[in-house]
């Protein structure tokens, strides 16, 4: 049974789009995005450190835009898309839709 | 005439997210909105020194959020609200939209 941890509120708009404004970070919450499902963290980037990119998911999951999970002894992230959007509409959603 | 600064293209979605998390430049950028034409600087901030809200401008300015223009020998801020959507659509209507 995966551990997850106790969901924590969606953190301030700025906190969100601060979350957002890093491109290593976009890129990870649109793989988040793509996978549907909670993602092994080594799938969700390319070019930086294991700790650069650990570093990354912190502040996401601390904006409340992903939660992480250990699943098999793995760590996974997952994006909160459904609570981001019942808190501010339509805003996580447009970026992901937004053009690269 | 009012003098307005050639408009340049909407900066890149991570550029707009930035100018867009700091709370001083979105409550500018609310405040705009709200004001629907081009207003005076002095009416977009409160808290902040004149010279520290010169740089949220410009800011804004090279995110492609908002323009400038000189209006009776005064600086006038405006949003971009049209250009920003037609390139992102529903970032910034939704962020704006949404709850403080």
């Amino acid at each position: 049974m995966p551990e997850t941890e106790v969901r924590a509120e969606v953190g301030s708009l700025q906190e969100v789009l601060a979350a957002l404004s890093d491109p290593v970070r976009l890129e990870m919450v649109r793989r988040m995005h793509a996978a549907g499902a909670p993602a092994a963290c080594a799938v969700l980037y390319d070019d930086v450190s294991k700790s650069t990119a650990s570093h990354h998911f912190k502040i996401l999951r601390e904006a409340g835009v992903t939660q992480r999970s250990v699943i098999g002894g793995q760590t996974h992230q997952e994006l909160r898309l459904e609570d981001v959007e019942a808190v501010y509409p339509g805003v996580l959603s447009s970026i992901l839709a937004a053009p690269r």
